[in-house]
């Protein structure tokens, strides 16, 4: 087909070895690729019940449909698995160079199953495919790992874990060149199958269905994207760039694990935060690190300074201000981008990382974790030497504090006790990023539904909801809890669909849905409207839901954390605002009539039949 | 394009001058045929705020896309138009041997514009389309009309209108050799354009995409409607087979006008109810008079002894078992089934006749309508005579009960008064079909929202309610208000889709959704899922919203008759049932969310660009 390779790879650890496999043109019709691909697959082999770590889970790596086009931003491709943090269904995305190079080594799809007995990594060259000795590797950072890789086969595409993948933390991540796979813990699973990286270098080329009209729609959107407005401030100071406005404006910007709904040690009195990008970015960035063929890099490379001098990382995104900032009242640039580096080298997600540190503050705080609990650190919020430690404890799984948090803030709670888990501030184990959905609802109710747990990526609805409009939509009350179930839907199906493309969410502003039929069309020849699109996403979502479904998930599942339903915002714009248990049950009984689901929250027969899923409707559907 | 004419005759009546256009192949694409590709026409061609009985309304007649190709029970042909019942988007489907014509006379669509100044009838014969004079044809009944093109042409397949349709009663039908096309006023839209009759003939074929294989999905399907169990009821007492069942074992059969859920007087303390095809169709059948390639029909011809002795006329269907039945408390089959063919060759809607002679006998004993108001007719429950006398005056909009009644209970009680809009049996001007929807709420629901007022076959949600599942349906609890939004979002869409490829709403036991597939791809080469078929089935009742939308329609037009609302179910099974307004509302907000509308029932441009009808967006989305 065109705009494919026709190839799976499929990698066997237990055997070590690889076999290729034609990729099946009837699902390439019902998926197209990347993540819809690859949720299929994932459902289809990975057997209800599989433990997480076993050898009977996969990781399936899947570059979007349009990644390697050309098209700008088009970079991103997908992980799924079975998720050890949730206990369902997996997905981390990246703007990964290495989804290109799988391309144009051949394949259009990367499936890793069993395990294996000794550290190894995954070697790819084209049709050569090995499995080599990692013995050198294991124990080595995220970075160390790819570096080494690179010296030794020159020009390839990484990916690799930290010691927090070796170690099985639940709450671990795959480094892709610096890119993060975070959410979810793919990096335990990495771990969990001795696969400590891979590397893949691609010569060939994907031949495209029709290539100088391809090369126009790759010029038409690379001048749309230049001149529209949300590139210079993106460029200019990243995903961090509406900092102050969330705080100063919306007061949904949560801090000190969630006490607040906005960072008052921060800003009040003040007349700039020290974790603002626009304080930041112009002292600190040295240069960029661009997702492949994008036209509209975000990212803000700086050089540490006062921890670990000389080190450079890609500077703290958005979540990660939050996670690593606000929610543990760190307002120190520096300190930030310090612990930012921390997380990448050892392979956690910043998000849960930071936000399970939030929970151990405040459990010490309160008394409930003594200092002798924590090993000694002295786990003040806005100490961010102990957070380094904690860190590190976490990665490596030692001492009595690490051994708590390794597994994020469900699993520390659960483990502590004390109603600790009041103020736990995860969705089905997975913790809550930078939005303080209690002045937020319909992205509180995204973030009860999303089928990973707490993400704001699955819906995206927050730019909607506190801009009040977006793309067609308008009027959008965010204090509100009604008229949400299908804005909820239609951003999270349009949301699988980027996905599925391959499409950055920042460039959301700029294709919406149009941009799509297009790209497809002189990529594969595949002419598909609107409506097939966004049927894909749906399908997505619905084989997502249907797979935690196998698992047992339901109604109750959906639910958000304790202090979003009981504790309001305290101060701010937004004070006095949160989401009631009633509220709660009104959205998701509209979400699920929108979905077209069972008020217990599972997908139907009548619906995945809809969505010409008829094994799974056999399968699962109710 | 293989399975189709490719062409469009175009008749402006005028200039007295036709057209032939091609079929455009990007809507064959969105909208395949059918309804979909004739509600889309509609709401294109005709003006927002034209008159209905004005030059700008036009009537687009489409038959389904697969009649013609012999596959078993595909015989049914839409009509569209503006409604003079409703103000609002006008469809009215007959199995009608006219749409086989038409295709084989090389049309696939038929759209008739403008007025004519004399009467005049349509003449089709393949190439030659000419208007003939209608002064002869002109007051003669819709029998008698298609009886002497007949004889003047041979063999060809007709359309007719009666004396109502002349008068423009607002009920008026369409009569397609005694298959109707009735609801929301059809005739009269004839009528006003000065349009007696449609004859065609034609002898050419249509050239499917496969046509060996489409023999075989013919004997298929043929083999599985025999052995069906449903279809040797259907065809040994017609559609009434469970008017026993529904009075008896629900409760929810309406009788006397509404004022009783099931018919009290027929069945207390009796053996069987006159009108109880089990009772009269063994006495009173003397043949059948299958629609186009109906392989079990379920059409009764029945011969009149008593009232017009000699006459021979399809034996009451269950709608009009209610509406000439029960609804008048008239329980003699012979006296039934006069009234029936009284409706037909006046070329009224039985349905909406029958409902709006109800409301006169309830004003007439409420002492609201005088004796001379009713120009000395009789008008108690359970007189037949006084019925047929009333169906006369309706027809010929004759004295002051004919002026009164004939264009349907709304305009009836606002012409009246004195509150008698509380008993008047409608939505949105169009009378109830024969389900007591206090007891089966999802039908209430269904018949609240359709965009051609109280309807059973828009959502025909009824069985799936009435027996607790259907197809992919389970545990759907009729009684329930709750959970019913999407339930009635996918029979709309589904039983669209019907109406789009021509299927027989008796068949959904047999094809469901998955039989069509098949069908479309033999006969089109079209390759369609379910999701992409169902997506033609949702796009054609957005259109139709999009269409009310422009015309005004919001959410307080989807509302239920103030009996339905206020009177609950006074006896019988269902006994206390009845839709509170908060029920009503409950539902309609469910079901707005499941449509992605707003929450005053307007399409929003989000959903409309979701199914590709990004112009109709722009128009009137919100």
């Amino acid at each position: 087909m065109k705009g494919y390779s026709d190839r799976v790879l499929r990698v066997d650890l237990s055997s070590g070895k690889s076999t290729v496999e034609d990729l099946d043109e009837k699902e390439v019709k019902l998926f197209l690729g990347g993540l819809a691909l690859a949720a299929y697959r994932l459902y289809k082999e990975v057997p209800g019940g599989a433990d997480p770590l076993g050898k009977e889970n996969k990781l399936i790596f899947s570059p979007g449909l349009l990644v390697g086009t050309g098209l700008p931003t088009l970079s991103k491709s997908t992980f799924v698995f079975k998720s050890p943090l949730t206990g369902g269904f997996g997905r981390a995305v990246a703007g990964a160079k290495m989804g290109v190079a799988l391309k144009k080594a051949g394949y259009d799809l990367l499936i890793v199953e069993g395990k294996s007995k000794a550290p190894v990594y995954l070697r790819i060259k084209d049709d050569e495919v090995s499995l080599e000795d990692a013995s050198n590797l294991w124990g080595k950072n995220a970075f160390e790992t790819q570096n080494m890789l690179k010296e030794k086969y020159g020009k390839c595409n990484t990916a690799a874990i930290g010691p927090a993948g070796e170690n099985l933390s639940f709450i671990s991540s795959i480094d892709l060149e610096e890119r993060q796979a975070a959410r979810g813990g793919p990096g335990a699973v990495m771990g969990s199958k001795k696969l400590k990286a891979i590397a893949v270098t691609g010569t060939g080329s994907v031949d495209y269905y029709n290539l100088s009209d391809l090369k126009k729609t790759v010029n038409h959107w690379v001048k749309i994207i230049k001149d529209h407005p949300a590139t210079k401030v993106d460029m200019d100071y990243g995903t961090g760039e509406f900092y102050a406005w969330m705080n100063k404006e919306r007061g949904t910007f949560p801090s000190r694990n969630w006490q607040w709904g906005y960072f008052h040690t921060a800003f009040d009195g003040k007349k700039q935060s020290g974790i603002d990008p626009y304080n930041w970015v112009p002292k600190m960035r040295v240069g960029r690190n661009p997702c492949p063929n994008c036209t509209k890099p975000c990212s803000q490379v700086v050089e540490l300074k006062k921890y670990s001098p000389g080190t450079r990382v890609d500077g703290p995104e958005y979540e990660t201000i939050y996670s690593l900032g606000g929610e543990l009242e760190i307002d120190d640039p520096e300190g930030l981008a310090y612990l930012n580096y921390l997380c990448d080298v050892y392979g956690l997600d910043t998000i849960s990382a930071g936000v399970t540190i939030g929970w151990a503050m405040e459990a010490y705080e309160r008394g409930l974790l003594s200092k002798e609990d924590v090993d000694g650190v002295d786990l003040r919020f806005g100490n961010i030497e102990a957070t380094a430690e904690a860190l590190k404890k976490m990665a490596y799984r030692e001492g009595k504090l690490g051994k708590l948090l390794a597994d994020g803030s469900r699993e520390a709670s659960r483990r502590l006790g004390k109603d600790s888990d009041r103020f736990a501030i995860h969705v089905k184990g997975l913790e809550l990023p930078a939005y303080d959905v209690r002045g937020i609802k319909g992205m509180a109710l995204a973030i009860a539904v999303s089928y990973r747990g707490a993400c704001h990526l699955t819906a995206g609805v927050y730019g909607t909801e506190l801009v009040g409009s977006w793309w067609k939509f308008s009027n959008v009350d965010r204090l509100s809890f009604e008229n949400k179930g299908f804005e909820v839907k239609l951003h999270e199906d349009l949301m699988q669909l980027y996905d599925t493309l391959g499409a950055c969410k920042f460039s959301r502003h700029m294709f919406f849905l149009e941009g799509f039929p297009e790209m497809v069309y002189n990529a594969t020849g595949f002419e598909m409207t609107h409506s097939q699109l966004l049927t894909i996403g749906e399908r997505a979502y619905n084989i997502a839901r249907a797979f935690n479904a196998r698992e047992g998930f339901n109604r109750k599942d959906d639910t958000l954390p304790w202090r979003v339903l009981y504790e309001p915002i305290p101060k701010g714009v937004s004070e006095g605002s949160h989401v009631s248990p009633r509220e709660l049950e009104h959205m998701l009984d509209e979400y699920y009539q929108a979905r077209g689901w069972s008020m217990e929250g599972l997908p139907t027969k009548v619906k995945l039949i809809s969505l010409d899923l008829d094994e799974i409707a056999e399968d699962v559907g109710v």
